[in-house]
C-alpha cells in the first residue's frame, strides 16, 4: 500500500536520508487471538470500528523508540481540513505519526492519544493510507534539499497566495495554438506584470475566496475591476 | 507508483470486475528521441512544464480505444476543489481520464482537452498520482456492490451533510474509558437522537461552514442554542 513512498522524489530523498519512514502494523499489537483490530459499534449501526487498544499499544512502542513522541496525526474526514499551511508546520516538526485506519471509523478513545485530526477534503476514502501519503508527500517536499530546483517551493500555488499563472514551453506554436508574445518577448518586468495579473485573474474566477487574505496593490483592484468588467461584457452578449 | 489500486477494497472490485484501470505512461507517446515530456517555461523561472505533445497523442490513443471519451481530469491544485459531491458525481460515468503530471506545472494548452481540472485541496503535491488515487478510491467506494456493507457509504460524514458522531467499540470500559450509557441501552430511538446531537455537536463546533447548507429542524436549533450557552460558559471560567 505505501510503495508510493517509495517512488519519484519521495524515494530520492529517502535515498538521501533526507527523512526517514517507518510503517507499524498496528494488527501486530492486538491481544486478540485472531488478530481483529475491528469490532461492531455499540448502539448498532453499519460498519466496523477500529479498537482503541491495538492503537493505544502500537503508538506506545513506537513512541517508546522514537527520541521524541512528536505530532500523532489521525486521519479523518472530520478533522481540521490538511492545507499548505498545515504542510509548512509539520515540515519543521522532527517526528510524526499518522494513525490510519481502513474501516468505517475509529473508537472515540482513540482520539485521546491525537495532537491532530486532519482530514484531507470533503470528501470519504476507504481508508487513511492515501491520505497519510497525500499529507507526506506535501509536507517532505518542503523539506530542504527535497526538491530539485528549491525555487519551486516557493513559487507554486497557495505558496504565494494566490494560483498559479499560465505557464507555456516548447513549441511556441503547438498545433495552431500559441505561447502569449509576451513571454518570448525577453522583457522581463513586462513579463513579471504579465504573470502577476493572470495569476490574480485566475484566482479571481476560481478561487475568489483566496483574494480575501491577500494583500491586494492598487494595481491589482484596477486589474480586478477590469476583470469583473469583461465578466459584465460577456455576460451581456 | 499505483500499487494501492491493487490492495485492500479497491483490489477486491478490480478482482470482482466491478471496473477496469488502465495505466498510460504518457513518455510512451513523445515524439522527442530522449523521451523527455517536459521543457523549461517560455519567460524563465523555476521548475519544467510538461509539455502539451505527449499528452494529446496520449490522449488521443486512450480515447480511441475506449468505447466513450468520458471526463477528462486534470489534476492541478488551480483546480475546482475536489468534494464528495464530485465524487458522487463521478461515480455515475462509466470512463473516466484522469491526467498526472509529475512537473512544476503543465503547459497550458494541455488544458483545452479536459472537462475537469480538479484538485485535492489547498495543498501542493510532488506529482498528480497520489491525487488521482484518492479521487478514484473516493469515486469507486460509491459504485454498487463496492463496499461489503452497502449502507457504509450512505451513513458517514458528508452524505448526510454532517460530520459523523462519536463512535465506540469494545470494551465497554477501556483503561477507566467508558462508553456514554445511552449507546449500551438498547433504546434506539434515544440512541439515534443522541446520535443526531452529537453530529450536529461535532459539525457546530470543527465545521459549522457546513450548517450552512443543512436543514435544521427546530429541535436541532434548540440544541445549537445549547452549545453556544456552553462555550459561552466554557470561554467565561
Amino acid at each position: 500500500m505505501f510503495q508510493p513512498l517509495k517512488e519519484s522524489i519521495l524515494g530520492k530523498a529517502l535515498e538521501k536520508e533526507l527523512l526517514e519512514i517507518e510503517i507499524t502494523d498496528f494488527r501486530d499489537y492486538t491481544t486478540q487471538k485472531q488478530r481483529h483490530v475491528d469490532d461492531t459499534p455499540y448502539g448498532g449501526g453499519a460498519g466496523m470500528l477500529l479498537q482503541a487498544q491495538p492503537i493505544f499499544d502500537a503508538l506506545a512502542a513506537t513512541q517508546a523508540k522514537a527520541k521524541s513522541k512528536g505530532r500523532v496525526i489521525l486521519l479523518d474526514p472530520a478533522g481540521r481540513k490538511f492545507d499548505q499551511k498545515i504542510a509548512e508546520e509539520l515540515a519543521k516538526e522532527d517526528h510524526l505519526t499518522f494513525i490510519c485506519g481502513h474501516y468505517e471509523g475509529y473508537d472515540e478513545r482513540i482520539r485521546t492519544l491525537v495532537t491532530d485530526e486532519l482530514s484531507l477534503g470533503d470528501y470519504v476514502l476507504t481508508g487513511g493510507e492515501l491520505g497519510a501519503m497525500v499529507m507526506i508527500d506535501a509536507t517532505v517536499r518542503l523539506l530542504p534539499e527535497v526538491l530539485g530546483n528549491s525555487e519551486s517551493a516557493q513559487t507554486d500555488s497557495f505558496s504565494t497566495g494566490l494560483l498559479e499563472y499560465p505557464q507555456y514551453t516548447r513549441p511556441a506554436d503547438f498545433r495552431g495554438m500559441k505561447v502569449p508574445e509576451v513571454l518570448t518577448s525577453g522583457n522581463h518586468q513586462k513579463i513579471a506584470e504579465w504573470r502577476h495579473k493572470e495569476a490574480l485573474r485566475r484566482t479571481y474566477e476560481r478561487r475568489p475566496d483566496l483574494l480575501e487574505d491577500y494583500p491586494l496593490t492598487d494595481q491589482d483592484r484596477k486589474w480586478l475591476a477590469e476583470f469583473a468588467a469583461e465578466k459584465t461584457d460577456l455576460a451581456e452578449k
